[in-house]
């Protein structure tokens, strides 16, 4: 069964940075599909089964940004 | 000889932005450096000889960027 979860990351300025959390996020097992709102911030990931919340979190570090929030 | 010249580009909001425009002038011919200030958008290309001015702005065009003056 599909899951959807999210967050919302600071820090990101251009389609450079979407693409940067995109693909890291995309990584974390189970995840499906991301979408990411450049204008504010919201990051929605989609997932066979609930996503692990450390390694999104994680994840959007590895690529340089920071979640603010869920 | 070398020479060194600079460009004001804009739009540029991160530290992707800076890769990507550094990346597309480093492969003007005769470019051997190429310096990007992101908070005053400034562009230093350092050149065996003058680097064609119309190739730099092509470059940061193709980046994504603009020249803004000179």
């Amino acid at each position: 069964m599909s899951t959807t979860a999210t967050w919302t990351v600071t820090g990101m300025t251009c389609g450079h940075c979407v693409n940067a959390v995109t693909e890291e996020v995309s990584q974390v097992p189970g995840v499906t599909d991301v979408e990411v709102d450049l204008a504010t911030g919201g990051l929605t990931v989609s997932s066979e089964g609930p996503v692990d919340d450390g390694a999104v979190r994680a994840a959007v570090e590895e690529a340089g940004y920071e979640v603010s929030g869920r």
